[in-house]
């Protein structure tokens, strides 16, 4: 359910989300659109910058942003300032609301700035396809080594290798630390990467992984078998055990099935019936602890959910993941992800 | 001044103030503590892991967090919960009162728990040395590689490389992004770096930076003058501009009578007074655009604040940040830093 709001006037203390309106963000900003005027309000340590980068938009040097805010808001004409109250805390909230005129009102619109991301723009598809193939590359470039490597790895080497040929040696941020687990590890879905365990021929190796190309995030998980041939982070993999094979297939029939038959028009909560069915029809329904997918963007988790409960209906032009999994309690976990995004009603792998 | 709280039964999102509690955290956790009893509250992603990990506390497996910790609450006898206003939202907090028995209340306390870790253990100073020995390790080993560097390096390459040597090659998390600024972008005190401006001969470097050594934060700013004779990230600097040198000296003389006059009793204000004192009685008062200093530990920026309004009284035990800067638009900025830790009523650098 795609929620209606009133988006002529509104603020924003996220960071993506101020850059999304103005090209500029910071950590100490608050970003207030009224009706067509634009304010970018952050104290003199950024207001430079600010000028230098931020499109649109005035910028407006204070010490006391809510107070600042409210001062504009409290000039102007408008009436009502929609607010995302998951990312207002308590105390923001309160000192805006001090200095607001009796008269002005603050609109609660959880996720609201999400909604209006929610489809993206061409240009946005585009950064995130290049954010996900340099991410891809980081995986074959990670495997190579990985190959080629003659001593015995810990997962958390593997996770600090890793982060080498995902920020290709420093060049680019992460989307969120990579998620490594060998054999019982890749059972907890985000596992911290232990020093213990050494990666050997036989195992099971879970990578988890995504980086950020112009602030577009990138997000891909492969679980592969690790063998005297080496590792390769491809879909199609064989397995010695017969019983984790079974689990991999139905794993990856259930993220291709999802991949293959979702469409525009379909809520989220539908698309997530789609990879549930095909692990609960295995018996494996108690052990798929987490949603399908989630959307993907300037968030590494943003809208629209792929979940049990997401009533959100699915349109051209949104992305997101597709990442069932099976996780066996001190046995092994099994996960497959890609992005899609949705073009012509139907998903088109990124 | 230090706030009296009620700190027997609490609750925090916060995930430094998890791990401090219990040695554990993720980005899907409650926190909570009720008298002797304490519990963490996470979805099925995160159970198996907590439970190897946490420490005398009790995992709660829940796909609701605020629900099952008033669920715990209200079987309970205790009457008030503290939370942080500065970390709750307007969505959580509203979820968690819905849930809650009208008898029990939720008493917001800003801050509480930085104020219970504004006094660091022995052991938690000895992982913010080692964590600052490291990133002094990493300001010479880029020193040296900027020094051997053939090519002409912009702030975007000095920024990418700074991080292999930060990270150690990945070995290590950055307890934020530095900042590194050339010249006039070093008069932006959290300067974004430029793909433009290359380093070369006569330019100044400001580089701010630090890293997390077992989840504890460093800090250091150095700024620096590039010669054919090499960069050295030291205190000493000779800049060829005559005025540039005064502002250098200026600063590096507010920094020092700082960290050499401060005291135990002090409040935060009276030190960043010290400092400003210097810079002002110089004439460049209105260049000092920011605080003296930050309290740093599991957060990078904590109690106590060493700033113009504050009044949190110094104690042994504290580690603080002494950076005092000036920066002059569209010429250049200066920024010294180090950090200290009150022992026996004195700072000694760390």
């Amino acid at each position: 359910m795609k929620k209606k709001i009133n988006d002529e006037s509104y603020l924003t203390l996220d960071e993506n989300a101020q850059y999304f309106e103005c090209g500029y963000s910071c950590d100490n900003g608050l970003f207030l659109k009224i009706g067509d005027n634009r304010f970018f309000i952050t104290d003199s340590r950024y207001t430079l910058e600010a000028e230098q980068e931020a499109i649109e938009t005035r910028i407006v040097e204070s010490s006391d942003l809510f107070r600042t805010a409210a001062d504009i808001i409290n000039k102007n004409s408008v009436k009502d300032i929609v607010y995302d109250p998951n990312q207002i805390t308590i105390s923001a909230f309160e000192r805006l609301k001090s200095h607001l005129d009796s008269k002005k009102e603050l609109k609660g619109s959880p996720n609201f700035h999400r909604f209006k991301r929610i489809i993206k723009t061409e240009s946005e598809i585009k950064l995130i396809q290049k954010s996900q193939k340099l991410n891809k590359e980081a995986y074959k470039n990670f495997a190579k080594y990985l190959n080629e490597c003659k001593i015995h790895l810990s997962e958390q080497d593997l996770y600090y290798f890793s982060q080498q040929f995902l920020t290709h040696n420093g060049k680019y941020d992460l989307s969120f630390k990579p998620i490594l687990g060998i054999n019982a590890n890749a059972a907890k879905p985000h596992a911290l990467p232990s020093k213990k365990d050494k990666i050997k021929y036989g195992d099971l190796l879970l990578f988890d992984a995504g980086i950020k190309y112009q602030r577009y995030c990138s997000d891909r998980t492969r679980t592969a078998f690790f063998d005297k041939s080496g590792i390769v982070f491809k879909k199609c993999q064989n397995f010695k055990d017969k019983d984790l094979q079974k689990i991999y297939d139905i794993v990856l029939c259930a993220q291709e099935k999802t991949i293959k038959l979702l469409r525009s028009g379909m809520m989220g909560k539908e698309i997530d019936g789609i990879a549930r069915g095909v692990i609960e029809k295995s018996g494996y329904g108690k052990y798929f602890v987490h949603s399908t997918g989630h959307g993907i963007g300037l968030d590494i988790h943003e809208l629209p959910f792929i979940s049990q409960k997401s009533e959100t209906v699915i349109e051209d032009g949104m992305v997101f993941s597709i990442e069932p999994g099976i996780y066996i309690p001190n046995f092994y976990g099994v996960r497959i992800e890609d992005l899609v995004v949705v073009k012509n009603g139907r998903a088109e792998v990124i």
